[in-house]
């Protein structure tokens, strides 16, 4: 099965860029999955291929008008499998999640809507039960790169993308906790040595420590992370 | 002042990339932030150009060695301000916010050293003192698109970058809140109108609206931010 992305975006130019290339790229040119890409401009209705207006109510920037927003939606819908979701990328989304993005994996694909200027008319994300999902708690100039950041996360959990499937389920979020640190050659590093115990051989013994340094470094860091896996939260 | 951002990679050509284009393209080429990239590659000191180990204590994937990532951060840093950062991008890291990001604008710009394969050896780190920043809580084959998106949360804050200055007070996190909905013409689409008070002209009301709606979005999609905002945190 074949993972369908369908990005609608105002910068078709942008992909693949960074996705063409390393795992992502070997993949999309293995067929994994597919990259589409619609340029929202081309659903403009009038001769100056205008797309956004003014807030109504007020305020800075532009937002882009519903009907144009839909008739891209629509557009798309009509190439995708009905499962398929609409995902707009946006600051006001559900945080983006490693569990999140396997889940994704497991589906078909997903109709990705990037936005630029202020952002689009809530009546087109209600209208068409666009699903909102943010990468983060911070403000992009526009949806692509978080576009780009959720397919990512999603294609590397396709199956045959990483070589090792064992990488997958020792890494950050898979269990709860961050990874442990990580060591290799040389021995010696300007005077700071590889741990001992991970020269030991007693593969009971490394993985024992590798919990160990995983919930120090995930209480330390991540207190929110850490109330969840010791079920501290009420 | 020019904002200096220096990449280190295994994947220097998928640079600029996204950064090239609309709001931090044009700020690049307006010469309001510069973008250097080093290939890590380049910092290998056998023939076979070999800059990753199998990580101590066995497990799947490789580490960068500890001598090869700081070649390239020293090599860096000889061009670089001394009070700029460097970061490491990683899901073990510190999550980015809008503040970090701010504040990042503020200084000199970054050092960003992006990972691939299994991560980088600890000692790297330590010794250098890096800084580890995640952008999110799932992984990506590598860390070039979260230097990206760091860099686009940063540059687009830069004083002349984004036209409107108002519109980067009114937008998500800059108040602790979600952003309220936007709406523009037309006023009735598919039977689903614009919020009356929108149309009222009474600036009073409406910025009382825009509140109410920014904490109802806030409370109901991200308890955490909302018990942050409320002052409810312990």
């Amino acid at each position: 099965m074949v993972w369908l992305a369908e990005v609608l975006t105002l910068f078709p130019e942008m992909f693949p860029g960074p996705l063409g290339m390393s795992l992502a790229g070997r993949s999309l040119k293995d067929g994994l999955w597919s990259l589409g890409t619609r340029d929202i401009r081309n659903f403009a209705t009038d001769k100056h291929g205008s797309i956004d207006d003014t807030p109504a109510g007020g305020g800075a920037g532009m937002v882009m008008r519903p009907d144009i927003a839909v008739a891209a939606i629509d557009a798309a819908r009509e190439h995708m499998p009905k499962d398929a979701p609409t995902i707009y990328l946006s600051p006001r989304g559900t945080p983006l999640t490693q569990a999140k993005a396997h889940e994704l994996s497991q589906g078909p694909g997903a109709i990705l809507l990037c936005g630029r200027f202020e952002g689009v008319d809530q009546r087109a994300l209600d209208a068409r039960s666009v699903e909102e999902i943010s990468i983060g708690d911070y403000v992009l100039s526009g949806g692509e790169l978080a576009a780009m950041v959720l397919i990512d996360a999603v294609v590397r959990q396709l199956p045959g993308v990483t070589g090792n499937d064992i990488s997958l389920d020792e890494e950050s979020f898979s269990n709860g906790l961050l990874e442990y640190p990580h060591y290799t050659r040389p021995r010696d590093f300007e005077g700071r040595k590889i741990p001992e115990v991970l020269l030991s051989g007693d593969h009971g013994k490394i993985a024992e420590w590798r919990r160990e340094e995983a919930e120090k470094i995930t209480r330390a860091r991540r207190p929110d992370l850490w109330s969840r896996y010791s079920g501290n939260e009420k």
